[in-house]
């Protein structure tokens, strides 16, 4: 359908103080998934977004699951045939609140607040992903307001449990299969390059752990009457993880970089200008420490990784007991890159412990489940019709980020549905997400709402294309 | 002075159920010195001691401390000047009962059973330390009752904190120097070597201990944005710890075998017919790991280890968590062998972490006071009464024993008084001490008692020669 972009973008502005209000309403529901005494909040917020998919025209059903609802909307778009299906997700839950005094205002009154670095509305859930959802919200409604229709089928689909590990989700893509049958699929819940440069996240590390627990003696001794001669699982443990990385920093588990591939992203990447200094002192950190040769963004987005995330083993007092204890544990995940298989990974870390069971040790491993690395295409008609759209909003070309961690549901829609997902958002790394006095830039949200419209016919015009 | 041994070691036999009762009467006042809610009980052993030391004529004062009373006995032996002067050690008080219902009896109602081994007495206390204790008291009894008098000047010396970190001991030994000043000194807190062959233990092993903690970002990091980029310090220190043995089993500290000697025992342990598979059965162990081409009694006895007794890190509940920790630690000690130097070990621990900090690591250390290892002269007379004392009563050759262990009360006499100890005790390993359904064999104490009659008459022999 023929539609007026500047038309759309006017209207945006002249109804932002809307939109705000409109997210305002949303954020002022405490929709704390995780805690059972927000379980009726986490229900009204539910009923709430649907019947602000309601008020747009959309079939909407707010479904039960095992856990919190489930907001599913259909709109039939422009009524043409070739109109493709764009499935958006987003989450109306959000974390936790506490420690409420560090808060400078109540987490569900939201505030709009001046900054030198621009105006910002905080609240729990002001970027995730409250505000994060509502730019695609406001922009349908900018649609529908303007032109009368959506450009493209629409299917918006909200979560409750994406704080509380999302157990629904996977059953109800499974047994909605063919109700969310789509062409793409757009999630905003991530973030831009910086404050005036959007971003595509495009690629996402996957995860596999394994913890390693290794048994020694039947009983915690005493270290001065065995010592010395007996296996020491915390000893020996340790020499094994020490082992697990070369003087390179190289993971030495066999086969960890078979697949492991250079990303097409990677000169794009070395343009960025990318701020270690800045990445690092976020961190705490004076040095970044890691593969030899590899730059930050490549530690974190594109190789892999095999660090521990816990260790225990005979005393944790204060103060010292001259034990000997019976066993010790590590808790590893290693992050890994698109092409790497999990269970290979897992695999080959087990057979490393064992290769180097010491005498007298006995292994168990725990940890199951994993997720694959995520790569979106970037040769897809609805990735350029991504960018193309967030280009005309911000006059500047977006950026294809990595992402060192996981996003689940991403899997999920590519595992369940067959859907490469589009990761379009708007945070900012200062927003404080899950953290006291969370933010949104009022820009990220007003261009936001821009950057959807305008996708919103890129989208159309991929098909039409 | 002239005396009738089989007279003596008759008189034993012929009183050992009287002695026995005496011995149950102690066992019935619960003297746990850990507990404050004990502490009456604690003071009511003190007293009932100092009562039966005063019933043996002995001039006895029961002491305040900080801490729980010290009780201290002279006895002024045959009354010739060249009569040595013994100190005895003892410790009155009890390690707690708990848990309770794995008790077969009430830990404080002592009862005789009978077992395929031997009789045995049993109770809190039954071995460690007042059945043992009691074999020298009731040792002067006997010298008492048959000849009028000791053969030696002896002084006893009961504490009631042993079981509780002996803080009040060391400023008590300061305080009463001149009062407690001994050619000799024994203490009964030992074991045999088996049920029928006795033992003096020459070689007691130190102890040095350090805690290092690895200090690396300056806040727990998600592993997923950080996780390849920084420093993880449960990998790295993981690395160090693991670096402290060779494939050897070999320590690998600058200097740390040094001042390291083979003992001039060592002929005579290769001769003992020790039982290996034994040992390692009781630790749950079915084979020995550590320095290469040693035997187990010189791993245990006269070989120093660099055992991790704790280590920590990073996320330690259920399941998982992708965090990089900020921090990670551990507790490590070294159980020293005799002319090591335990500060020279401690600094080169210290310097072994420094030497090996990661990039982005910062140590810091913890941990005071260390025992020096301890060798009794194999060449004191003293020793060799002992020695004499024991076959004329087992029929047997005793065996001198290395203890892996700690015992600091040794050091406190060695360094404050300058007084080589003599380890004569009448343990078993399979006495239970410090678990529920404590036990002493009769024949122990029975034969204990005959012990120090006898050696208490080689020592004034060894005196006079």
């Amino acid at each position: 359908m023929n539609y007026d972009l500047p038309a759309l973008l006017s209207h945006v502005d002249a109804h932002i103080e809307d939109s705000l209000e409109r997210l305002k309403d949303i954020l002022r529901i405490p929709s704390v998934s995780t805690d059972p005494a927000f379980a009726d909040d986490v229900r009204r917020c539910a009923e709430h977004m649907g019947g602000l998919l309601r008020e747009l025209g959309m079939e909407t059903t707010v479904h039960d699951t095992e856990g919190h609802p489930m907001v599913v909307a259909h709109d039939p778009g422009p009524g043409t045939d070739d109109a493709p299906t764009i499935l958006y997700y987003g989450h109306y839950d959000v974390q936790p609140a506490d420690p409420y005094d560090l808060w400078e205002s109540d987490p569900f009154d939201p505030q709009i607040v001046d900054h030198p670095d621009g105006t910002r509305i905080v609240a729990r859930g002001a970027d995730d992903d409250k505000g994060q959802l509502m730019t695609f919200i406001e922009a349908m409604r900018t649609w529908k307001e303007v032109h009368g229709s959506l450009p493209v089928r629409v299917i918006v689909l909200l979560e409750g449990e994406e704080e509380s590990g999302s157990a629904s989700l996977d059953p109800f893509l499974e047994s909605h299969r063919d109700e969310l049958k789509a062409d793409a699929c757009v999630i905003c819940d991530t973030g831009m390059w910086n404050r005036t440069t959007p971003a595509v996240t495009t690629m996402l590390r996957g995860i596999v752990g394994v913890e390693a627990i290794l048994h020694g003696p039947g009983h915690d001794l005493h270290s001065g009457m065995y010592g010395g001669a007996v296996l020491n699982p915390i000893n020996a443990l340790s020499r094994i993880v020490g082992a697990l990385h070369d003087d390179q920093g190289r993971v030495q588990v066999e086969g960890f970089y078979d697949d492991v591939d250079e990303p097409a992203e990677l000169e794009t990447w070395q343009g960025l200008g990318f701020d270690e200094a800045a990445f690092l002192a976020s961190a705490g950190c004076d040095t970044s420490v890691g593969e030899a040769g590899r730059s930050v963004l490549e530690r974190t987005w594109s190789r892999p990784t095999c660090d521990a995330n816990g260790i225990y083993g005979g005393y944790q007092g204060a103060g010292g007991k001259t034990v000997i204890a019976s066993s010790a544990g590590v808790k590893l995940t290693c992050r890994l890159v698109p092409d790497q298989d999990a269970e290979k990974i897992r695999a080959g870390l087990i057979k490393f412990f064992e290769d180097r069971t010491p005498p007298g040790g006995r292994w168990e491993f725990l940890g199951e489940g994993a997720f694959p690395a995520i790569r979106v295409p970037t040769d897809s008609p609805w990735l350029q019709a991504a960018l193309d759209g967030l280009e005309s909003v911000w006059g500047t070309s977006p950026v294809l980020m990595g992402c060192g961690g996981s996003i689940p549901v991403v899997g999920s829609f590519q595992s369940i549905l067959g859907l490469d997902s589009l990761l379009v958002g708007f945070g900012l790394d200062d927003d404080r997400v899950h953290s006291p006095n969370e933010k949104y830039d009022l820009s990220s949200f007003h261009n936001g709402i821009k950057s959807h419209v305008a996708i919103l016919g890129r989208f159309a015009e991929a098909a039409s294309a």
